[in-house]
């Protein structure tokens, strides 16, 4: 048996592990406050239910497509990212069951070994690293300061050497909801280009952008590809469209990203020895028929807004996020855990975020009922 | 780059070769016979389009499940396997994006590194060997005797060592169609009880099941998992519903199958390395309300007797198919990629199966329309 596969099996999660705890006290009648996952609330809109209604009558629905999916639907994806400035072809364009099989393929494509290295951004979702060691190359993290989670520009300068291949930038961000600005973006493209020319090879940053559209000040959404030529898009709709459980994204390659070809075939090779035979074929058939008509996100900013009130007037230090639906809240005496274990006697679901790259920091998910919103307040105030 | 999956990016399996020149020539309009891939033909039952629809209309339909999936589901598929004579719980199955990506997920759970090796029976589906290289553990192969494609089992004993970690069985068979007997899985049964015993350590069978229910004569069907305990089923909805392109199957471990614990939560680790959150939540739903209504398969039955009676009139060398939709007809010159070539010229496309294992030998897909085989035959002659 393959020892670190059944460590990783064994340990879930601790998003998993509260998720599945709360499940079974649910399954016994406790009334739960749930605010762990990342399951959106938003509904799914309307034309997703009668596109794939649709679909389903049509002969050939289910058919197996290339492995890079249908050239219509790539096609669309291309026109639609190609609006923020830097152009996109249907060629460069993958389908892929979600943003975590993207992931998966662009860390087998871009190493060799564990002398490769990516880098993440604290705070970082955690199963970055479970993928990037699952492709047995090295994973790295690099801290931010103050309670906005800036990224530590020189520790990234510091960390980054002859073997790094790629950086993963998460924005808006999952857990904190922190988009990165116009700046930032420009100023980690600057120590890139520079990194790469030192060593010769270019450093790609891996954007995850499953959040993409939840920004609540639209002013303030950034197209990293648009600044940084060598960005690998990472995408699913999971988020925009509430369909998490469905497994359909895209990997997206500006056309003028560094290598291109050989990226592209690498990447379909890297899909082909995972399994991924193709991205689900109705799935496919809506982005044929894809717009760009999101679920609403309203309330994940007013879930953020109720919540972060709550928790600013009983005196907890939180973040001030742009986007996603999260929020972050720092444990009183800064030990996470404890404070996570306190809470869930008292039926409050909330993830340390330690695991995420921010220590003495709690994960609260937004994407939650207004209902669950006023419950997890008076269950704050019972905390304190 | 990875050099790897460059290099299998760049070569696609000789069927998506073939699959994606004639798509071309479909295009410009040109008459193509195309028996390449195993796009089943069989209309999807209606109940599994009924079901999906009644599913869209549901709330929370799109949300993710836990990795393993729908206990519901689970249960379901377990009661359905229990039928053949072994006991199956729905703690012991894991819903999956389809055989592929269970077979990926049982390779790395079964390996730790080069050393460890994976055996399979010629002919075998080609990605075999991507997806056990794909986890960087060795691919080895056992040939064959005769027009029926029996196993050299003392080829099989030979090969096996105190690294082999499994053997995969695929019955009924890709590419030759071939349903193993009950004696042949005895025997083969016997050897591997034999070897574990030498070895201390036991040699799995991996069972790949697509084709499971597509044998011409149900009394010659077997279920290995009742003959040897330690079987693994990797199974896939893609043949047996007609729904290839939608990615769902299970993982299944028979109750008595050794080492259970270990080896459920090793597979639950491998799914997370690569990045599969879980199955497709929409089919899902469509296994939670399973019903036994296959496809109806009577057309790739008959299909297989009209092409067969024209080859063998034609003086081909053909097997006889006991099951799954393909047929396998011998090169006239033992030069079977010049053979395709020659057939390619007239529109008529078929796989060389020589990276099937079977050397001179040519894979010629059934699940195709009347029509379709009705011009095959046609041009057969023609080639003749």
């Amino acid at each position: 048996m393959n020892e670190s596969m059944k460590t990783l099996g064994e340990n879930r999660s601790e998003i998993r592990e509260l998720f599945e705890y709360g499940k079974e006290l649910s399954k016994k009648g406790l009334c739960i406050c749930d605010l762990t996952l990342g399951n959106p609330t938003a509904k799914t809109p309307d034309w997703v239910t009668e596109t794939l209604k649709a679909g389903l009558a049509l002969p050939h629905i289910h058919d197996y497509s290339s492995i890079q999916g249908s050239y219509i639907a790539r096609k669309k994806m291309a026109n639609s990212l190609s609006k923020y400035g830097v152009a996109f072809s249907a060629e460069n364009i993958i389908l892929t069951c979600g943003a975590a099989s993207s992931l998966c393929a662009v860390f087998k494509a871009l190493t060799n070994n564990e002398k490769d290295e990516i880098i993440a951004l604290s705070p970082y979702f955690p199963e970055y690293k479970v993928y990037v060691e699952g492709v047995n190359a090295k994973f790295k993290t690099v801290g931010f300061y103050g309670d906005d989670f800036s990224p530590n520009l020189s520790q990234l300068e510091e960390k980054i050497n002859e073997n790094t291949r790629a950086i993963i930038i998460n924005s808006p961000n999952n857990p904190s909801g922190k988009v990165f600005s116009k700046e930032q973006i420009g100023l980690i493209a600057e120590i890139l280009k520079k990194k790469s020319t030192t060593y010769n090879n270019p450093i790609y940053i891996v954007s995850d952008e499953p959040y993409r559209e939840i920004v609540f000040d639209k002013e303030k959404a950034v197209s990293i590809a648009s600044i940084y030529p060598d960005t690998i898009i990472c995408y699913s709709f999971s988020k925009s469209l509430s369909i998490p459980g469905e497994r359909i994204g895209y990997i997206a390659l500006p056309d003028r990203i560094c290598a291109i070809n050989d990226l592209y075939v690498a990447l379909l090779g890297s899909l082909r020895t995972m399994g991924y035979v193709c991205a689900p074929s109705v799935f496919q058939y809506l982005l044929e028929n894809y717009k760009e008509e999101f679920s609403d996100f309203s309330i994940y900013e007013s879930n953020k807004n109720t919540l972060l009130s709550c928790l600013k007037k009983l005196g907890f230090t939180c973040n001030n996020p742009q986007g996603a639906f999260y929020l972050m809240v720092k444990a009183p005496n800064g030990n996470s855990k404890e404070f996570s274990e306190k809470a869930k006697k008292i039926g409050l679901l909330i993830v340390p975020a330690d695991s995420f790259g921010a220590e003495g920091w709690l994960r609260i998910a937004t994407c939650v009922s207004k209902e669950t919103v006023a419950l997890a307040c008076s269950l704050f105030e019972k905390l304190v």
